[in-house]
């Protein structure tokens, strides 16, 4: 599986971790940044190279990942994008849910709030849970697409 | 401070508890649906009132919470309208961080895995937590609404 991971500052070294644990267990990891630690750097940045490159990529089975302090910037940030549908998830219940009822393609951590243990297996069962597709299901998605301010 | 409340079938019952709970708190409260409980209601409907409600309102004082099973299909649809900031939140910390450092205007909740006693110091404290206003944030916030696919 493709995955696309991206982080501020607060989730760098989070992300790096998280990018060698997805390795060893056999995904591509593509690395948007940030490269370094850099303090002044924005979430928003991150955020977007990962929606653009998901949506660019135009694999359903593509994943992306995104990590700041408390996860709220990146699942804003990511949400602006049609097509990317971003969850924050603190368990593996929510991970699940986030994937088998709304085909969320991207997950979004607290590195404040999730340690790095409880990651992995949020992480684990967000990239192993197939979508219902359930007629319901699906109407809803479509209708996030037609939303707009 | 006015309250914009809106949950599907999932979170009706919780969102009517809540809102009892605002107004003994001295809140406005203006409940955007469902109106009745109705399992084949869609949660984008209730996310795109609440989102279109508060931000015609352009009050800066005024919030919107928003309900559904796991919180993750109300928080995706809400970040879709520029100028709203929706925040899922299952503690006081998170609700502390999406106010103070992402100015959020917007409480998203799970009524299947947040106790209703949780989302009370929740909302609690997502409402009574101003923005911090650090240049760093405001940059970073006015970023989000540059950003599309």
């Amino acid at each position: 599986m493709k995955v696309y991971l991206g982080a501020d500052h607060n989730g760098f070294e989070y992300k790096n971790d998280l990018a060698k644990a997805l390795r060893q267990a056999g995904h591509e990891v593509i690395d948007e940044g940030d490269e370094a630690l850099d303090p002044n750097d924005d979430y928003p940045q991150f955020a977007g190279k990962v929606a653009s490159a998901l949506l660019a990529a135009n694999d359903p089975e593509a994943r992306g990942i995104l990590v700041c302090g408390s996860g709220q910037g990146m699942c804003i940030a990511a949400n602006r994008f049609k097509g990317i549908r971003a969850a924050l998830c603190w368990n593996q219940a929510e991970a699940r849910a986030a994937r088998n009822d709304d085909d969320c393609n991207v997950l979004c951590l607290s590195s404040r709030y999730t340690s790095l243990d409880e990651a992995g297996s949020i992480m684990a069962t967000f990239l192993s849970t197939p979508f219902a597709a359930a007629p319901r299901f699906t109407r809803r998605i479509e209708q996030l697409d037609d939303l707009s301010s």
